[in-house]
C-alpha cells in the first residue's frame, strides 16, 4: 500500500510562505518616515515578525478593496480575503460600537446575540445533506483547527492526521503540527501531494496509502484534515467532487473529515457558502475563521452534536463567543446576503479567472470566484520564483497588491475582498498586459 | 529525590471548576424568557458550553463595576477581571470604533500603532532587573501559553514543563496540556502542589523533585510554567519572595521559567503591573491576556530577542497586534496610568481582604490588591464546598457576582473589575455579614 505516493512529512521540501515576498531588511532603502517605523518596530517586536513587500506598506487608511499609505497613495488590495466583505466597513464598525457600549459578557452568561448568530451561521449550512447543528466559537483558526483534531481524535479513538504537504492550517496548537508549511511536523502527521492534477481516484488512493502509514505507525488515522481549495498547496478548486473519494477513504480508515474552510468559507469561491459544499461533500467538522469576523477575531468549529460530546475536557474560551466580535460576524452574514456578495464573487471572479487565462494560458490557471492562482513558469516551463517575485513587485509600484503560495513560491495568489468591482479587474488585467512582457519570457 | 512531594499529574484529583457554580440544566425552573433562550443556546451551541449559577443571567447592559440584566435589575460584579477597567468603557468603544473606520491590517504591514503600544507594554516592565525587550502579540491567553511553552522548549533543548496541580494555563496547544484543572495531562507534564502553605523552600523542593522526574522519565525540564499568584489553585500572593526559590531550583534543572500573568497581570494585585515583579523575580518568558484588551481578544508573550531567537518555525497570528484589537489594549493601558488604577486595586483591596478577614479569620483568606480568595470551611473545619455554593447563590440573589476555586470548590474567588469602589465594597461586606449566619456554621 504505501507506495510512491506516499512520503514522510519531513521529506516534502515544504517551503516557508514567509519566505516568499518578505521584506528582507534592507532599511537604508527605505524613505526616511518608513525607515524609522521599521526600525522602531524591529526593536520591540519579536524577530519572528516579517514584511511583506521589499518596501513594506505604511498603511494609515483602508476602504472597501483599497489601501491607501501615509502619504495618501491608492493601493488596489488584490490580496486580503479577511476583510471580505471590505476594509473599515462602516457597518461593522457601528455594530462593534455598539456592543461595546452595551455588554460584552463571556459565555457563561446568557447573551442573545450568540444565540441568534449561531443559529443564522447553522442555517447556511442548511442545505447540505447532513447539515450540522451545533457551533463552538473560538477566537482564530489556529484555535479552532486545535479543537477540531483533539474532537476527531477523541471521536475516533485514533491520533494520526492526514494532511497536504504545503498545507497550513494555523500558528500553534495541534494546528502547527498539522502545517508542513511551517513546522517540522510529528510523527502522527502525515503529508500527502495535493491534487493538483485534479484527479480525485490517485487524491483518495494517496490518502489510503497515507492512512496505512499511520497505522503501521500506530496512530491510525483520526482525521483527514484538507482546507476545501487546498489553498497553501497551490489552490486546487476543480474539477467538482474532487474532493468526495478522499472522504471516503479517510472514513474506510476510520477516521472523521475535518474542512478547513478559513480561507475557501464565506462565498469566496463564488458557489454558495462552503468549498466543501461546493463539491457535494459532508465533512464530521468544518472549521471557519479569517473572513469570519472582518477583522475582528472570531473562529469556529462547526460539527454535530454527538461528534462533540465525544471531547469530554471542558472547553471555555474567555473572548469567544462575546457579544463584541459576534456583532461583526453578524454583520458579515448580513451583509453577505443584503449586498449579494457571493453572486458577486462569482460574477467578478470569473472576468478574473477568464482575463488570467487569456494571459498566462489555461493551464497556468487556478481558481473559483475571487481565489485565483497563476503558477509563473520560464521560457522552458520551469517554475519561476524570480519572476514570480519581480511581478508582485511590478504590481506594487503600479499600486496593486498580490502575493505568492505554492510549493518554491511561483505560483501568485490572488484573493481580494469580495467588494472588489469589474472595474478594479480590468485595471489589474491591463496593468498586467503591460508589465509581463518585460518580466516573463 | 522522588520523595512523597511528587505525585503524578493524572493523581492531582483535580476538580473541573467548570462543574463548579455551573447551571445544571434545571430548565424548568427558569423564567419563562429565560428559559427560551436557554433553550434556543442549547440547541445551537455545542454541549461543551456551560451557564454560570442556577439561574443563569441574562446580561442586557454593563458599566463599570455592573451588569444588567434584561429586566434592568443591577448587580455588583464581583467576578470579572476580563473587563479590568470596567465593563463597556466609553473610551473602549470610541478607540476601537476609530480604528475599525480607518484601517485594520495584520502585521505583514507597517502600523505605527502596534510598535507605539509594544513600546509602551515594555516601559510597564523596565522597573524589573533583566526586562523583556521584545513583545509577540497572539488573540488569546491559551495561544499566548502555548507558543511561550514551544519557545522554552526550544531555547532549553528540553520538553518537559512543570506546573502546579490545580493550574489552568488555557484550553488547547500545549496550555490545555499544561492544565491539570481541565486536561488529564500527557506525560511530559509534572504538576506540583501550589505553595498554599507559604513555604518557599518546600516548594523549591518540590520544582526540583519534579525536575529530577521529568530527567527520569526522558524529557528533562524545559518550563516552570507558574500563574505568578497562582489564581486557579486558590490564589497564593504570599509571601512576598515566594517564587524565587522555585525559579532558580528550575533554572538549576536547565529549565526556563514562564510567568503566567493572564489572570494576575495588569495591576490587579495592588503592587506594580505585574505579579511575578511583586516577588522580585525575572521570568524568562512573560504571558498576558484577559484584562489586556478589556474584553478584545489580544494576548501577547513577552520576553528578550535571544530567548524568541531559538524558536525557529515562521509565527504569525493573523488577528492579532492589528490596530483594533492595539487600541484597546492601548486604552487600558492608558486608562490605568491616568486614573491610578493599580493604586486604586491596592487601597480599595486592602479594605476587601481587611473586611473579609474580619469575616472569615486571617487564616481563610489570602490575596492581595483585588483577587481575593476565602477558604469555606464547616464547624468541624473541613472544606465544605456545599456552603460555598450555597453562599455564591445566596448573593446572586442579592444582586453580587461572585464564583469559586480552588481544590474542591470550596474557595471563594472574588476578582471585581479595577474601578470598585469602596462602597460597593462596604456593600459586599454587610451583605456578607448579612447571609453569613444562614449558611456558614
Amino acid at each position: 500500500m504505501a507506495g510512491a505516493a506516499v512520503t514522510g512529512y519531513r521529506s516534502a521540501g515544504a517551503v516557508n510562505p514567509v519566505t516568499v515576498n518578505s521584506f528582507a531588511g534592507e532599511i537604508g532603502a527605505l524613505r526616511p518616515a518608513v525607515r524609522d517605523l521599521v526600525r522602531r518596530r524591529m526593536d520591540v517586536l519579536a524577530p519572528a515578525y516579517r514584511l511583506m513587500y521589499a518596501e513594506p506598506l505604511d498603511v494609515s487608511r483602508a476602504a472597501g478593496a483599497y489601501l491607501f499609505d501615509r502619504d495618501g497613495r491608492r493601493y488596489l488590495d488584490l490580496y486580503n480575503n479577511v476583510p471580505g466583505i471590505g476594509h473599515s466597513h462602516p457597518k461593522v464598525a457601528e455594530a462593534v460600537a455598539t456592543a461595546l457600549t452595551e455588554a460584552n459578557p463571556h459565555t457563561r452568561y446568557l447573551s442573545e446575540a450568540v444565540v441568534d448568530y449561531a443559529e443564522r451561521l447553522l442555517e447556511t449550512f442548511a442545505v447540505e445533506a447532513r447539515p450540522p447543528d451545533r457551533v463552538q466559537f473560538c477566537c482564530t483558526g489556529t484555535e479552532a483547527n486545535d479543537l477540531a483534531v483533539r474532537i476527531a481524535r477523541a471521536a475516533a479513538g485514533r491520533v494520526g492526521v492526514i494532511v497536504t504537504q504545503h498545507a497550513y492550517h494555523g500558528s500553534g496548537g495541534l494546528a502547527v503540527e498539522a502545517s508542513p508549511s511551517v513546522a517540522p511536523g510529528e510523527d502522527w502527521v502525515f503529508a500527502v501531494p495535493a491534487p493538483l492534477d485534479g484527479d480525485p481516484a490517485a487524491f483518495a488512493a494517496s490518502v489510503s496509502a497515507a492512512a496505512a502509514e499511520l497505522d503501521a505507525r500506530g496512530f491510525g488515522c483520526a482525521a483527514l484534515l484538507l482546507d476545501s481549495a487546498f489553498t497553501s498547496d497551490g489552490v486546487v478548486t476543480d474539477p467538482i467532487g474532487l474532493l468526495g473519494p478522499a472522504y471516503a477513504a479517510a472514513r474506510a480508515a476510520g477516521g472523521l473529515v475535518i474542512a478547513d474552510e478559513v480561507q475557501p468559507g464565506f462565498g469566496r469561491l463564488g458557489d454558495g457558502w462552503w468549498g466543501h459544499a461546493r463539491h457535494g461533500v459532508v465533512p464530521d467538522l468544518i472549521t471557519l475563521g479569517k473572513p469570519m469576523g472582518n477583522g475582528l477575531p472570531i473562529a469556529a468549529v462547526v460539527s454535530r452534536s454527538e461528534i462533540f460530546a465525544a471531547y469530554e475536557p471542558a472547553y471555555f474560551n474567555t473572548f469567544a463567543g462575546t457579544p463584541v466580535t459576534v456583532a461583526a460576524a453578524r454583520t458579515v452574514l448580513d451583509v453577505i446576503i443584503a449586498d449579494g456578495l457571493i453572486e458577486h464573487a462569482r460574477s467578478v471572479g470569473a472576468r478574473l479567472l477568464g482575463g488570467l487565462q487569456g494571459l498566462f494560458g489555461p493551464a497556468a490557471v487556478r481558481g473559483a470566484g475571487l481565489y485565483a492562482a497563476v503558477d509563473i513558469h520560464d521560457p522552458a516551463g520551469r517554475p519561476d520564483p524570480a519572476a514570480t517575485a519581480g511581478l508582485i513587485a511590478a504590481l506594487r509600484r503600479r499600486q496593486i497588491l498580490v502575493s505568492a503560495t505554492g510549493p518554491g513560491g511561483s505560483t501568485l495568489k490572488i484573493r481580494p475582498p469580495l467588494v472588489v468591482t469589474e472595474a478594479d479587474i480590468d485595471h489589474f488585467l491591463e496593468v498586467l498586459d503591460d508589465e509581463l512582457p518585460r518580466l516573463v519570457g
